[in-house]
């Protein structure tokens, strides 16, 4: 494990914090160390770093409470949610209090003829969408993991559909937030846009629960598409399937998803998932739209497909295959674990501009290779945002040490091709030092904000910021 | 003209800096009356209020020294674009330094393989889709007046195609902005999504220059689309045509615009560009696809618009029919002031939940018929947006009062019904009571960040925040 740096703890504080609260929500504050620690950070190699205790509000007039009981004493405060964040969010580094919001999972409204809902912050996507599905209507972004929507917001969340329906930055309407004083806002109204003041909105989403805590989201939804239909083809090299890729989009078929595997994923998928496909640079495709509409889109896929050496090209509009082709994607990281069984998968997320997407999947690969790390590619190259799942023996400081050395190294690769670090996962803990590098000074604009709002810094600190 | 309040000025400040500016700059600062107050506001009836000085930077490098001239010195700094905002976002309430930012106009790079271009603030819309034409793209933002793609993102402008392309939060990638104390940030790299710290491209766009002064845009491009179609139909009610906008969007046809004219807008307009029209509630459309896709989008527009008593609809695929019928629209406002002549037009922009539309237009046009007031209706339907039109004798101290109170209760009404004050106008200086009464104690963390970004209140003072 790679030990994330602890923070200096404000031990009376947190004590005097922990009486009022444990008077105030009893057995809803528990302070056992499992319990403690399950909300620590457990995903990818960032260490668990505890929270004093776990609190289980069930309003937001609670979630209130317990911010300004924590304000009162200067106790950091972390949100929590699924846990399914990747870059040490949810750890405690100067301890604190770790507010659960897994209680508050009500849909409070939908919307059908405005097109969005209002949900509580422990509402998971899946959960939305199957309430939503007899409506007719579904929420688009999907992160792979069934996440809870406060989280999703958080962390920028998007996934494999954000090239047609964009990030949770583009499918939130408005937030209510508790603020670091305790305070109670509103970042907007229910109109499908707006210009009334600075997009509050946007810069809560992505915060990472440094500025704030989010207690009820307003969502945009979609119809549920006439029809969809799904195809694969195979490339010769990562180069053509992103030339295909690139075609695509200039073309502007509204493809819902397009995901690339490398070699060594399809090589994992077809042990995992008996898919017997050419072990080859493979596409994945969503198309979404009228019976017409999909069988029009696949075909001017499939002729773009073959200008650049595409083959075995399939599509299906069987409800059928098409999830057998998709679950082979969503287990891609079970299947990319069983090439090295007993490893942990640690994810990289760089994102970078299409036309360059080629060069770095190319660099990668030759850079895994020259250091002996085996490293099965999946990206959203529709976005132009790839994961690398690097598979590590914990045990072997020389690999962590390698790895880290290979993150580093793909991360500044990506900011010198004007692209990103982190596409969708944030920078939690284990981002910060590339995010100086990438953004220089508007870092400096950002520690303004967060010390502007939350100046004793409770908000889960030690996060994005250094 | 109704005055807005002046601010204290910083006369000693004032008188140095500029001095300094001359000095600096020579002839590229100008101190005329005229010249100042043509960057004063004089659209709708917000009275001018000049700068003491226009400067005419050429580079972010100059726009820096401005800033810091400024900072140094605690004179106000006021971007100017096109001066086409509708909100007094122009005016000088405090005095200080315009800065023009139209020799700022340079295309600085089209990169078509990632559908994205770099440009000035100075690039008008029209420019760059002109530079743009022949490489296949677009930029799809489109607010009707020919503005700068600064003063668009500054204002988080929109307009007739944001149903199907969203708003200019939607359509920035980064920006690079010189901030209150000359320090020149750049808020992200060019990637299509990000996750990398506070989105700090959306809390400046939207932000009508009080954050900052953007000096160069990368902007998300679209591909020409192979087919566009258009199409109108009337309808007995505003309510029937409303209906007929959700049904479509529900369905999930991609229209590109969808308009909205009421009775007496299409009265002006048949009377203007000689449309013969039924003088009942219209829409119209556009598609925007494959050939045989917007030939589905119309047809499926056909049925639902029967559904809701639609009548002679109309498509055509025409270039020449459809610039006439899109011209009939953009002539709307000379249209109106037909009905008027020597009126001065004052534009409302409240935006509500589509839900509600139907209800707020037909208010409005109840109210404003009682008051004995000619307010012709357009709407970007799509988005539950509408512009009133008031047509107002400048002269006249009653009907100003009027109009006055019409406007400040249409927000009301647009705020009661879970909606915006401002669609895609903005606040500027003519908004800023009903912000507060729209978002609440959220102003107070807008104003926080105001602080924390600008403390000597420099930047565009006295617009969004009071």
């Amino acid at each position: 494990m790679v030990q994330a740096t602890a923070l200096p703890r404000n031990e009376e504080g947190i004590a005097t914090a922990l009486g009022v609260l444990k008077q105030r929500f009893g057995d809803r504050l528990q302070t056992g160390q499992a319990i403690r620690e399950q909300h620590g950070h457990t995903t990818t190699w960032i260490a668990n770093q505890a929270p004093d205790a776990v609190v289980f509000p069930e309003s937001t007039e609670e979630v209130a409470q317990v911010m300004r009981i924590c304000a009162d004493h200067k106790v950091p405060v972390i949100p929590y949610g699924t846990g399914t964040s990747l870059e040490g969010h949810v750890n405690a580094p100067a301890g604190g209090v770790t507010v659960d919001l897994m209680r508050m999972d009500r849909i409070l409204a939908v919307h059908p003829g405005d097109l969005d809902c209002v949900v509580q912050p422990g509402v998971t996507r899946e959960a939305l969408n199957t309430h939503l599905r007899d409506q007719g209507l579904f929420f688009p972004i999907d992160p792979g993991a069934n996440a809870s929507l406060g989280g999703m917001a958080a962390t920028r969340a998007s996934g494999t559909n954000a090239v047609r329906y964009g990030t949770m930055k583009d499918n939130v309407l408005s937030l209510e937030v508790v603020m670091p004083d305790g305070q109670v806002i509103r970042t907007g109204k229910r109109a499908r846009k707006s210009s009334a003041g600075y997009d509050l909105t946007r810069l809560l989403v992505g915060s990472e629960g440094t500025l704030g805590l989010i207690t009820e989201l307003t969502l945009r939804l979609q119809g549920i598409p006439e029809a969809i239909s799904s195809a694969r083809c195979s490339f010769p090299t990562v180069d053509a399937a992103c030339q295909a890729v690139m075609m695509t989009i200039q073309y502007g078929i509204p493809v819902a998803r397009i995901e690339l595997l490398d070699e060594l994923s399809v090589k994992a998928a077809n042990a995992y998932s008996h898919l017997g496909l050419p072990e080859t640079p493979l596409l994945l495709l969503e198309f979404h739209g009228s019976e017409a509409g999909v069988a029009e889109q696949s075909e001017t896929f499939g002729s773009i497909a073959e200008e650049f050496g595409g083959s075995d090209f399939a599509a299906t509009t069987s409800t059928e295959e098409r999830s057998r082709l998709w679950q082979a994607r969503h287990d891609m990281y079970w299947a990319s674990m069983g090439l090295r069984p007993g490893a942990r998968g640690l994810s990289t997320d760089v994102c970078v501009p299409i036309s360059r997407l080629a060069e770095c999947v190319g660099a990668t690969q030759a850079r895994a290779a020259e250091m002996g790390l085996l490293a099965p590619i999946v990206g959203h190259v529709g976005d132009g945002n790839f994961h690398t799942l690097l598979l590590i023996d914990m045990e072997n400081a020389s690999e962590i040490a390698e790895a880290d050395e290979f993150v580093g190294w793909l991360n500044d690769l990506a900011i010198s091709m004007d692209g990103t670090c982190t596409g969708e996962h944030g920078i939690g803990q284990g981002k910060r030092p590339y995010l100086a590098r990438e953004l220089g000074p508007a870092t400096k604009v950002m520690a303004a904000i967060k010390a502007a709002l939350d100046p004793d810094n409770i908000m889960n600190p030690g996060k994005i910021l250094s």
